[in-house]
């Protein structure tokens, strides 16, 4: 293993923190530059959709998490660079949504895909979130 | 420190990643090849017993937590590689075993000795769980 | 990316990383040697006090968290090697104090400076901590 790998793996590994602190402080523009324009995130296990496009898939975003205070937390991370200059990547991960009208609170993994951009910079391609366990309680219902 | 020193802390901490990954999604056949074969694992703190071999450790597994939804979280891994080509480690730790008749909510660290396969893979040789916090609430106590 | 550069990205993960295992196993004297002695820690978003010198953050920690079980973690480290021989590093966080008297449960980001010793090794000089979500609930209240 090379000193580029290396440098490769502790880059995407600091472009997933970046995706994580922007989306929990809101900071949608600088968000938006983790992704690839194309990207493809999936969170139908999530709760949320199938996403085609990175505008299709923050217009979805701050519609669910815009008015809610959130916490998303990466662990142990399986990088892989792969021999076509792309890399994959499994994250463990947890998260809090803690919204108005609803609290949950989740643990599963994302498995994703990177690609580096015309500067040389990775961003995520592709996002996939599978859940081990999800939990949901409506603070609407009746106490 | 050489590349080669890198590229063996990355390793094990890859190692440990599929450790938990392969525990919560319950791949028994690949969470076995993460351990040496003479594994000593120690979760007497635990809830769990002192186990002396690969086999015996992974019978109590699957009998504990096969029904059970897991999630185990590593965090923080201060890995040393030691002067005789074997490794030491500690994480930090938190789990969650919602099992049918009981719900466990943990908090702790691992400390752990690698050593590497005849292919040159590392593997956990020893593993022992210590805690900082553990929350036990029986799901058949009456409400 | 020379290996100088990761061997110090390396060094000081494993400074945070000893930062809350020191902590939450209440080794004071090891934890102090984290800390340069001009340290400023900054927890007025905490709760805590902005605290200026190493031994004055100590003696606040201690009278804080001295009878508590408490958990501190910390994941996805974006450090930053400066021209100057200082580091910079953000790290999302997590963490339990359970009190006697009350608990505490938060998540939000440390916001961070390092610097190396006279030995060459790293140390924590500046620390501050904002939150995202904070839990408190008083054991006292009535119930």
């Amino acid at each position: 293993m090379n000193p580029e790998k290396f440098a490769a793996t502790e880059a995407i590994k600091q472009l997933k923190a970046r995706y994580f602190r922007y989306m929990d402080t809101k900071q949608w523009d600088k968000l938006k530059a983790v992704f690839t324009a194309d990207l493809v995130a999936d969170f139908r296990e999530g709760p949320g959709d199938l996403c085609h496009g990175r505008d299709v898939y923050l217009d979805m975003l701050i519609g669910a998490i815009g008015e809610a205070t959130t916490v998303h937390h990466g662990h142990t991370p399986e990088i892989t660079l792969l021999s076509d200059g792309t890399a994959a990547g499994i994250w463990a991960m947890y998260d809090i949504v803690d919204h108005p009208q609803f609290l949950l609170e989740g643990w599963g993994h994302y498995h994703e895909k990177y690609r580096t951009d015309s500067d040389g910079n990775w961003r995520i391609a592709e996002l996939r979130l599978t859940r081990l366990k999800l939990n949901f309680s409506d603070k609407k219902s009746p106490r």
